[in-house]
């Protein structure tokens, strides 16, 4: 039988378990996965831990996103078929706790799965969407960056924050990232920043008006909030945007009025699974990650893979904030 | 000698006081303005506190917006001339505390007197500008609502909340405005207002749910901020936007980031002395804002009349919060 990782109770990594399961036949609608490779995100610790939107029911499995193979496909699917190389799409249409992907076999929404370009391996076609999509949502559909901005990517040494890297610098944009300490700070300028900001060790603000002259950053991508926000504020230029789309930051965020009102910003909320669910946005942003992938301006970055086994470990080394790129669990 | 108001130091109403000063002759680029009528404003109440962003200078004149009629121009200035009926724009141009308008004489930058229609009183002219090009520059310019959108207007007693109860209806949006209490319900409804919800009496977001058939609104124009944006959110429609345009609540206001993402909720900092500095948007709506005039569609409500000697009565009046509509000091 197909080892599926559970778990039985909130908790830390070590709540989670790999166990022996029957393989799901695909249901109408739906298409069974042979996975490959698995792509972690903060969604799964927050479901592992009770906070996420969607609560658990137990045994919960657990998993967005997944790279693989078609192996069976429900009653009225159309479009995908058994043989077909494909990777998971964050979507509110799969639960979680129900179809979670963590597992060599997954039976996920058929509307969930799309082909990945054959040049990428299967640990790459897991590490391609939630990442890519959620940045080009944010900076591309509804900041409509391009060479005159300057762009702050905060967290950005997350799978996310360097896909967000890498698409402003696609469409020319200047890019500051930052980091809490300075030890990412050579890998980051790797990944292509223009610039790198440690904010427990500089002023962010007063780094972001010397580097861009005073006029500040257009856009802001962040998935922190908290304190944070407030500092943020102080790097953004007048009438900026900051595009908050996490909260990672444990406590209250306080909204800091006055900054808004002095320098006329806005904040907006954002996430990518409400993006994707409109077909025609989804389209145009793969369309151009495609061809940022065909070109090499994008390119996935795997910090480090483990195997299905140390899948508690690899949640242990997610939330160590030690890695710079995506981790993935290979099957 | 012409009266006018000075203070001294910054404290409650009481230190506001009626002196003799000579007038002053209008410098390069500057106008002398004999007043009629002057509108106030909250602005002026913090400057008086001392918690606005100019801070005044001792002995501080205050005031932002007067009607009345040209005496004098001075060294360059064009397109006004002597014995022009004009009112004040608000804008970053005037400093409050060196050329404030309240008294019989006013020495202004020219840029910020503009000729109001000839049907309108001095009192009516004097309750012109502020209130609805704060509300025309949020709704209209930036929120661009039409006859599809719920608009919730909070402190909607306030001038610019009637103003903005008058506009969206005008622009053929659904107006949902709201007041602390029940009293002013049944005139705010006279004003305009499609619905009034009471926000200490009711449950807002449970109203507004109710009123758009659970759509939410989709634009939302507040001056509060504090606890109120919370509930704001949950009376906002998925992709809404509100409009942070004042700082009335004392303490710290809660970024509501869990309402945020989850309804991909903007909030904007909005100021109208920022949105008039750019010519173009303040003719768009200056044209709009005269056209409405001239139907009937919008018309300036004035609560009451003070005369200058009882300045201080007049502040007191406002921050009693009892008014509906503006309150005007005629000279």
């Amino acid at each position: 039988m197909p080892r599926t990782v559970f778990f039985h109770e909130t908790g830390g990594p070590e709540v989670l378990r790999v166990e022996e399961a029957p393989a799901q036949p695909p249901g109408p609608g739906e298409v069974q996965i042979r996975v490959e490779a698995i792509g972690l995100n903060r969604a799964e610790c927050m479901l592992r831990e009770g906070i996420y939107h969607e609560q658990p029911v137990f045994p919960s499995r657990i998993g967005y996103e997944a790279a693989g193979v078609v192996e069976a496909v429900g009653e009225g699917v159309t479009g995908v078929s058994e043989g077909t190389r494909i990777a998971t799409v964050p979507s509110f249409a799969l639960s979680q706790t129900r179809q979670g992907v963590y597992g060599e076999s997954a039976t996920v929404p058929a509307e969930i799965v799309r082909p990945y370009p054959a040049a990428l391996s299967p640990a790459e076609g897991a590490s391609l969407w939630m990442a890519y999509l959620t940045a080009h949502g944010a900076l591309v559909h509804y900041g409509r960056i391009g060479p005159e901005d300057a762009v702050v990517v905060t967290a950005a040494s997350s799978s996310v924050g360097i896909a967000a890297i890498q698409i402003a610098r696609a469409r020319g944009a200047s890019v500051i990232a930052t980091t809490r300490r300075a030890g990412k700070k050579a890998v980051l300028a790797g990944h292509g920043a223009d610039h790198v900001v440690a904010t427990e060790e500089e002023d962010l603000p007063a780094r972001v008006m010397e580097i861009t002259g005073g006029a500040g950053a257009r856009v802001i991508f962040d998935p922190v909030a908290g304190p944070l926000l407030t500092t943020l504020c102080g790097a953004c230029a007048p009438y900026g945007t900051i595009y908050e789309y996490g909260a990672l930051h444990p406590g209250e965020t306080v909204y800091p009025l006055m900054s808004m009102l002095a320098k006329s910003l806005t904040i907006t909320g954002y996430q990518v699974l409400d993006f994707v669910r409109d077909e025609a946005r989804f389209a145009a942003a793969r369309d151009d990650i495609f061809a940022g992938l065909e070109s090499g301006a994008l390119k996935p970055v795997i910090d480090r893979e483990f195997p299905l086994e140390e899948i508690a470990d690899a949640h242990r080394y997610m939330e160590s904030n030690a890695q710079c790129g995506k981790i993935v669990v290979t099957v």
